[in-house]
């Protein structure tokens, strides 16, 4: 169980310049502060956790475009040389975008890290995955890493898993079995258990592996994730939870007042 | 833990009558040992585990033919009303050829009884099933089913999983993980872990479902399967294992000697 949290400014050499590199390059740029608050983290981290000669995970959703673009920075720059194993459509074409170097499990099987977002992240690192439908191939990159890095603006920092993020724990799940697994689903838990549906086409969202994602919101905020995790893999037709539990090495906060935070 | 084997002979009256019917029809063609141990357990299984109003969940893989036959049979002479979930390509092919009401589990997503052969039985009802490569299926349609019903003929009959059965526990994995996968598996466990390549394809087999299917071979016997399946499944990107445990109910043998012996 983890549960130091240590907040503090984070001022390595390395970090200090990337973020004076951020403010000479977008001083003119107005950024949200929840956009300044992503790029802070994904920059710290990248600092902190690529080094040349590394197989690095690239995880998927808004904060990880900076992180790649961080990533580029530094390989065009110290002229870093790493490959890159993608978790999603998304993270692959960032890569390709990027010019970096792609890789997968098959040439690189082991990784040195992997950087990628949540949704939330809770006092224990147990993290909420999943919003962009992307938890199967984000699990499977992340338990091939030695590490899993977490960057996230402040607002995915939260006590309990479902204190902020609303939208649910995604189960994806085998399109034939949808309605016994939410059946399964809701009479052995408390909550609400919903398909969740596409607004780009008709019908339910179908995830870059093919399945269907079940969403379980309002679920009880007290469970053991762990063993919650256990059972709901034990159903057969369930093949990922968005339940990254004793995974996370450390999460790195973009804070509203322009600070980094780290917990571990 | 289910220790005690009924080695029996089966004569209950539609047994009875079944029988008869096999070998009133078929008395002039020779039917090997094998394919009529099959046939014998299948058609016991049926006239047992089947009436009317049933929902029915069909297996896949040459015992479950004779299922289907035996079901259509009944359908015809007993005008039983029963729908079809099949397990796979094969089980839907069966049903439709035999004019039998499919079903799925979105409109009847629970079913009374699932009727599947298995690659090997041992003396707890331990399956080893997927040889077919429909394992996921085949779990997902048992899961759903008040009772599964195991047809197999005596050779699937062993004390310890892998006494007979020497093609291993199949796995199926995201194919994009499967280096991880396996390599994962070669440092927890002893034995060998394979790739299942195609005969009529390059490359290796892909499952219904798009997956592709490690095959463990020459593993310990005197695992515990229950604890083996929870760390298999907890590898992300395995999506099933081929160990059905605590599932079966019952297992019905055809026996050399045209007898049905049953294992509850």
């Amino acid at each position: 169980m983890r549960v130091s949290v240590r907040s503090m400014i984070l001022k390595p050499r390395r970090l200090v310049s990337s973020f004076s590199r951020i403010f000479s390059t977008h001083s003119k740029i107005e950024m949200s502060n929840l956009e300044e608050a992503k790029k802070l983290a994904a920059y710290a981290a990248i600092d902190n956790h690529v080094q040349s000669g590394n197989v690095v995970g690239i995880g998927s959703g808004s904060t990880v475009v900076y992180a790649v673009e961080r990533l580029a920075q530094r390989v065009q720059t110290e002229k870093l040389k790493i490959s890159c194993v993608p978790t999603s459509f998304q993270a692959r074409q960032l890569i390709i975008k990027h010019n970096l170097k792609l890789s997968d499990l098959d040439i690189t099987p082991s990784l040195n890290v992997c950087i990628d977002g949540a949704d939330e992240v809770d006092s224990n690192l147990n993290l909420i995955k999943g919003g962009g439908g992307c938890l199967l191939q984000e699990k499977i990159v992340a338990s091939c890493a030695k590490q899993l890095i977490i960057i996230a603006d402040f607002t995915k920092n939260s006590c309990k898993l479902g204190d902020q993020y609303k939208k649910g724990i995604p189960i994806e799940v085998v399109p034939t079995a949808y309605v016994p697994i939410k059946r399964k689903l809701e009479s052995r838990f408390t909550g609400e258990i919903d398909l969740r549906m596409a607004i780009n086409k008709a019908g339910p969202v179908v995830t870059d592996n093919g399945n269907f994602i079940l969403d379980w919101k309002n679920f009880d905020q007290t469970l053991n994730w762990e063993n919650v995790n256990q059972q709901l893999i034990s159903i057969p037709g369930v093949l990922c939870t968005g339940l990254f539990v004793n995974m996370a090495k450390k999460a790195y906060y973009g804070m509203a007042d322009g600070l980094v935070k780290v917990q571990e």
